[in-house]
């Protein structure tokens, strides 16, 4: 006997047919034995439907009452799987945020949970009752609904999972798991059978969108075990879990690319201290978040080259930004560039093995694709390319790490 | 400057913009110095969406769950009307039923209220924000979610204007107040500037559908003032108030019909004690309601024949349940007859005035009308017809007590 949290993201309960079916999913588990607590989305498209009403009534809103607005596609679910459960003869309810309560802080929209009464909710699970959890939705210390943001009900089973002291946390989506690269781009990606939270981290920063990047800090906080798989079918998924648990680890494990970044080139930098903070200062005062930087020394010694990105959708903001300041910086030219993408390979078995980076230069250099910016951890490197290469460089370098199935 | 409760119902706030003309008639109370709490229903169609939801999901459905998802609907319209508030500069912040609360007993569905707490919502007005309530809900002693069932808002409503000791309860619609009779049929009919409590829940229980029954009891109960009146213009409405606040009463106020009735004749009943008993018995156990009775004595003294009517929904329920004890009760003949109307005239001037009952026959039968059922109470006669009269009956009646617009 095991306890078990589920999360069942829009498309998987997107309409009654489909939760009948997830209702019977979970019956399966409770049949055989198994504690459930369960996580819902909103079905899908509520939330958007939700959200373009507060939009629609005024463009700035009060997020306490957004909150309260779009919580309600949570609400919806969670009563209807309730329904379908007990339809089937599975014991159930459905626990809205602010029942259990999910605590969380007062940031409305994009709360962080704090804390989660979980002992009545054990109870009943020892009891043989499912709780069927509202996601995305929290209590503030005001006493009003909170929101999670987007994404925020990975973040909530996750949640759950560790108060509940779950032996396992599935995330059922539209996809089957966690592959080596996107397989819409790379006909030859695998499933992963594992992959470790660090990996899973750095692949939902650098562009997968399979889970959120709070979940699995959180998972790999209170070392939740992850699995990811989907509700479509009946196959195992990818479980995301500690690096001792996997046994042969690849060098490399997986590949991501980011189409949402833009590059900005400041040409005739002076090179002198204090540059940099009079270019990233202004930057950060808009909100402007920069990711890849890199600085190229001069011929004369006196001027300097200073490349980075920013989100695609800030570039505009972020010339008009530095253009305020070009008496200040006294930079010879901005150029900036939207064609541009970020590739990465991921893998904590580069920690390891000092040629990886060298094996990636290879690939692209051996397919004519130049490199404008590199930037490494301990177990990703990131290259900034041209755009239209997105597909050649994704297949070059599945192929040159030999991740291509066999 | 008044504390005064508004309602507005489904179609009042049927999309963004009818909650924008909302919030700007709220706005003009604001600006007046008035108090304001206003309670919401869910926007028009939303109720019924969420209500087949949990019956597409399961024909049986365990109440409670179906609280939480039909509550939503008026979650929904809550946060948004508070957002088109701020949004015009009022105060304003919405309170779902549980967080006020609206303490309400545990028959889910169907809850009644049992206590509000006003307290914070008083302070808050006091200081100029504006109570966005959703209607319909409540918190049950399980700390659930509940309904109040159909036609709810209202109730919540009165029930707030009672606690919050409101100087008015205006219920606003997409009619403009109270009528002599229906417009749609009789082109006469007026809007009537008062009606008594009495009235209006004669009124309401005998088929017309501008209040719901229960509002109008608690607000007799508690002396709300109410007013009935249209939100899509600035009309004064109808004011529902006690008896000694109208001076010059009328015979009749109003007319009201329930095509919503069916007839059953049972003919040769044995005359003796118990058998009405013996027939009733058996249709309450079905949960089958009987309105109207009328037992006639046969000529020779031996059987009688028994008419009464049920809700037409029940009709075929009912026929099958007395046919079913057919043996027992030894009639000679069963005849339903869906195809009658119930026809009212209510008037708290019938008190004192013996000759309304014999004009009301007689305008009927100068038309050539045969009265089939007849029912009175202190202050209304109720009279089934054949239902392919009722636009005949209705406009002789209103000639004939002289309610006749000028």
């Amino acid at each position: 006997m095991a306890r078990i949290v589920q999360k069942y993201g829009g498309t998987s309960v997107a309409n009654v047919a489909r939760i009948k079916y997830v209702a019977r999913r979970i019956k399966a588990e409770v049949d055989a034995g198994h504690e459930l607590a369960v996580v819902v989305s909103a079905m899908a498209g509520e939330t958007d439907k939700l959200v373009a009403l507060t939009e629609e009534t005024a463009a700035l809103h009060d997020a306490r009452e957004y909150d309260v607005v779009v919580s309600s596609g949570e609400q919806v679910t969670a009563g209807l799987l309730a329904i379908a459960l007990q339809d089937i003869g599975v014991q159930a309810r459905s626990w809205l945020g602010w029942q259990i309560p999910i605590r969380s802080d007062d940031v409305h929209g994009k709360a962080r949970i704090e804390g989660i009464e979980g002992s009545e909710l054990i109870r009943r699970m020892g009891e043989g009752q499912v709780a069927v959890v509202a996601g995305f939705q929290g209590l503030g210390p005001d006493r009003r609904i909170t929101t999670l943001g987007r994404g925020g009900s990975d973040t909530s089973a996750v949640a759950l999972a560790a108060v509940l002291k779950a032996d396992r946390c599935d995330i059922l989506k539209d996809v089957d798991g966690i592959y080596t690269a996107d397989p819409r781009i790379v006909a030859q990606a695998k499933k992963l059978a594992r992959i470790t939270y660090e990996e899973m981290l750095e692949m939902a920063s650098l562009g997968a969108k399979v889970l959120e990047t709070r979940a699995v800090e959180m998972a790999m906080n209170h070392r939740v075990r992850l699995q990811v798989l989907s509700s479509f079918n009946n196959e195992p998924g990818t479980l995301v879990v500690d690096e001792d648990e996997i046994v042969e680890q690849a060098v490399v494990s997986g590949l991501t690319y980011n189409r949402n970044e833009a590059k900005i080139t400041l040409a005739g930098v002076a090179d002198r201290p204090g540059v940099a903070a009079g270019i990233f200062g202004p930057l950060s005062d808009a909100n402007i978040n920069v990711d890849m930087i890199v600085q190229s020394s001069s011929e004369n010694g006196a001027t300097t080259d200073l490349t980075f990105t920013v989100a695609k959708g800030d570039l505009g903001q972020a010339v008009k930004v530095l253009e305020g300041q070009r008496d200040k910086l006294g930079f010879a030219r901005l150029s900036p560039d939207p064609n541009v993408v970020k590739v990465s390979v991921i893998g904590v078995g580069m920690r390891s093995h000092a040629g990886a980076a060298q094996r990636m230069f290879k690939a692209l250099a051996k397919e004519g694709i130049n490199i404008q910016v590199i930037s490494t951890s301990e177990i990703k490197i990131s290259v900034l390319i041209d755009e239209k290469y997105t597909e050649l460089a994704l297949r070059a370098l599945h192929s040159a790490y030999g991740l291509d199935a066999a």
